[in-house]
């Protein structure tokens, strides 16, 4: 066991028993502070930790061969690597474990390094160079294969032979907390000659996990399977907001484009592999079997239960979806040896979406497409109201968690609203 | 007419007359000296000139705000707008013009502001966030539709509407120069019931010119189509690199991926909008009528000849094709106020790249797809040798220019060798 995700550790910052961030996940993010601006943080029950000056103050000195926490995102500690990665986490445990008075006894140093996380904003917790979505849920690209396919033969010919993915657009990924207004666009509604401009009726959301890289690899160098995961820093969600009629009049014969660049919204912090190792799992059979290339080791994802809500504006949520990260049929060590194959480059701060993660049962279907089969099955909400698709003034919040041996390690949340159309 | 443009102007610097960087050029890029690194700079003749020196001496004072030429890409110089980058041009156009012995004068400012092209090292001229490749030429798509489906409706139902693109890789963008291997992946050869793994044995070129975002846009605030150009610093060369059989397996639905991603390469020296003015013409005419969002200046391309060399190993160039950005259906305008219509922001250094550029005739078709219409056509080269597609060796060399008034404004070349697979 990785020593810093020891269970019995406990912290001198009070964790409540249900927070997502005990001393266990350490994970990491960037955080806006009104004295100090930008800066990289860890989170430790309700505080965010300013690693800036816990680097300053020379606690990283001997693990780190440069400054890496000075800037305003982590790309830098990113590209330091898997074992520095690991050294830092577990310094920053045992700064922060119960018995360890060096900071609570060294009073101006906590209360600068301590920031009650009601009073700072998180920002995007990496500069993201490329961005990639996967569609790697077989329920997924089955349902969505069902309703505009052919319900006999779902799923496309290379789809159990390669992890399907596309290009996305970087520039629109925001942060939780940050609201969208529905995007206009081309629209070619049923039975019309021409096409119209006007505002989506058909709002979406896409329940995914990404993975960011983090230490890249050269021009012309792919990354094998086995070595993949020492390429991946952590994990966020990552909901892939869609407008499905945009997306249906422009994605033949290209892909998604405009459908899907009005934003997209991450949880701020990035978990690390390392705090998810309790919970990793065998990812499903694959048959046929894949090309050599793609064969990687059968214990290669992680169970971790994913909700999404919907909250009306002026109302209260209701849960709409649960689902589990483990459905997906590519695991995320297939997809970079995949994406790299070819000799494409990695940077640091890249981000890989799993693609709309969507279990067996119809409560598990990860977007309003699939839970409302197209809008033929409206979705009743706990005010009574129905829905097909998001209506403007809903928010959507996604949630990721697991626990292991009464240690519950979680992501936070990605929440968004979604505003009339300027 | 633009002062800087004026072709009566001669710079101090000799130029040879079928030079495509005469004074009224002025492009921007960044280069490498074994003394300095990487640093900004211009181009004259056969000399790159050191913009970094040149702002640390003053000569930008009176028009920057702030030091923008001191970092290693062009992207704070492109986020200050078109004005300033007017500016900029203008001053250099007067240090270099030949009645003005400031520079001539000063030796030592001669001597370290002035570099041999032959003795630096050309780099990306901007870090690039995001890249977007559009699908813009009507007799390219009009090709391709032939080939693979309907001869008799060859575009798609969306082509006339919309300029299709899609989002493409950033990270393995390289600068002229840059030989790339031949990508592996998978393929599904002909008549095969399983996927194999292997090299890529349809390796093509697509003959493109892309535009370099200069000041973006905020999330949520389109760039309608009348002020599109001002957001549109310059263009350079744009070689898409093309693994046809990679990209054929892969492609449905969600689009070019690894058949893509592996390598493209663009000229280095980023020709600003404002040289191309001499050059401004018409759009074809766009029929059925488009959208109101789409409907912009009539005058909204250049007429700019456009060549394809390919080079075997060891052996002279024969030119295999000729074509003209002029035949684009789509302009750059209606492209950046389609890709910014939902929402989408651009930033400084993003690229956005036309689709191949083939025209009317067989030999300005801008594929090895296309001459060779699939590979039915060998192409004959001067060495006797013939080509489908591009074999291990190959060197593809592409070039853009125009004159006007007797003034040859050029953008250099766009080359790179295929290697065999690693």
């Amino acid at each position: 066991m990785i020593e810093a995700n020891n269970p019995q550790l406990k912290s001198w910052i009070e964790v409540h028993p249900k927070s997502d961030f005990p001393i266990q996940n350490i994970p990491f993010g960037v955080i806006k502070t009104a004295q100090n601006g930008a800066l990289p943080a860890t989170r430790i029950g309700d505080y965010a930790i300013d690693l800036k000056l816990l680097e300053s103050e020379g606690f990283f000195n001997d693990i780190l061969d440069q400054m890496v926490f000075q800037g305003t995102n982590l790309n830098t500690f990113l590209g330091c690597g898997k074992n520095k990665w690991s050294a830092v986490r577990q310094r920053i445990s045992e700064l922060f474990r119960a018995e360890n008075a060096l900071i609570p006894d060294n009073e101006s140093l906590r209360k600068f390094v301590l920031h009650p996380i009601t009073e700072v904003e998180m920002l995007l917790p990496v500069q993201i160079g490329d961005y990639t979505d996967f569609y790697s849920s077989r329920e997924h690209a089955t349902n969505v294969g069902k309703m505009f396919r052919d319900p006999d033969n779902a799923l496309l010919p290379n789809w159990l032979h390669i992890p399907v993915g596309y290009h996305g657009r970087s520039s629109s990924i925001v942060v939780s907390g940050t609201d969208i207004h529905r995007p206009k666009g081309q629209l070619m509604p049923a039975d019309a000659e021409q096409p119209v401009f006007g505002s989506s009726r058909l709002m979406d959301f896409e329940l995914e996990m990404a993975f960011i890289v983090g230490k890249g690899n050269k021009l012309g160098e792919p990354i094998p399977v086995e070595k993949a995961e020492d390429h991946i820093f952590g994990m966020v969600i990552f909901n892939d907001l869609s407008a499905r009629d945009i997306q249906k009049w422009e994605y033949v014969p290209l892909g998604p484009f405009l459908g899907k660049s009005f934003g997209s919204v991450i949880s701020p912090w990035i978990v690390t592999l390392e705090a998810l190792e309790p919970f990793r799992t065998e990812s499903p059979d694959q048959e046929p079997e894949v090309l050599p290339y793609l064969k990687g080791n059968k214990q290669s994802t992680f169970d971790l239960k994913l909700s999404v809500d919907l909250q009306p504006e002026n109302s209260s949520a209701t849960q709409i979806c649960q689902s589990n990260f483990k459905y997906l049929y590519w695991s995320m060590a297939q997809q970079l040896a995949h994406h790299t194959v070819n000799g494409c480059n990695m940077q640091s701060g890249d981000m890989c979406a799993s693609g709309t993660i969507s279990g067996p049962k119809e409560h598990e279907f990860g977007s309003m497409l699939e839970l409302s089969w197209k809008g033929t099955k409206p979705l009743k909400l706990a005010d009574g109201s129905e829905r097909k698709f998001i209506n403007d003034g809903d928010s959507i919040i996604m949630r990721a968690w697991n626990e292991h041996n009464g240690i519950r390690i979680g992501f936070g949340e990605s929440k968004t609203k979604i505003l009339k159309s300027r």
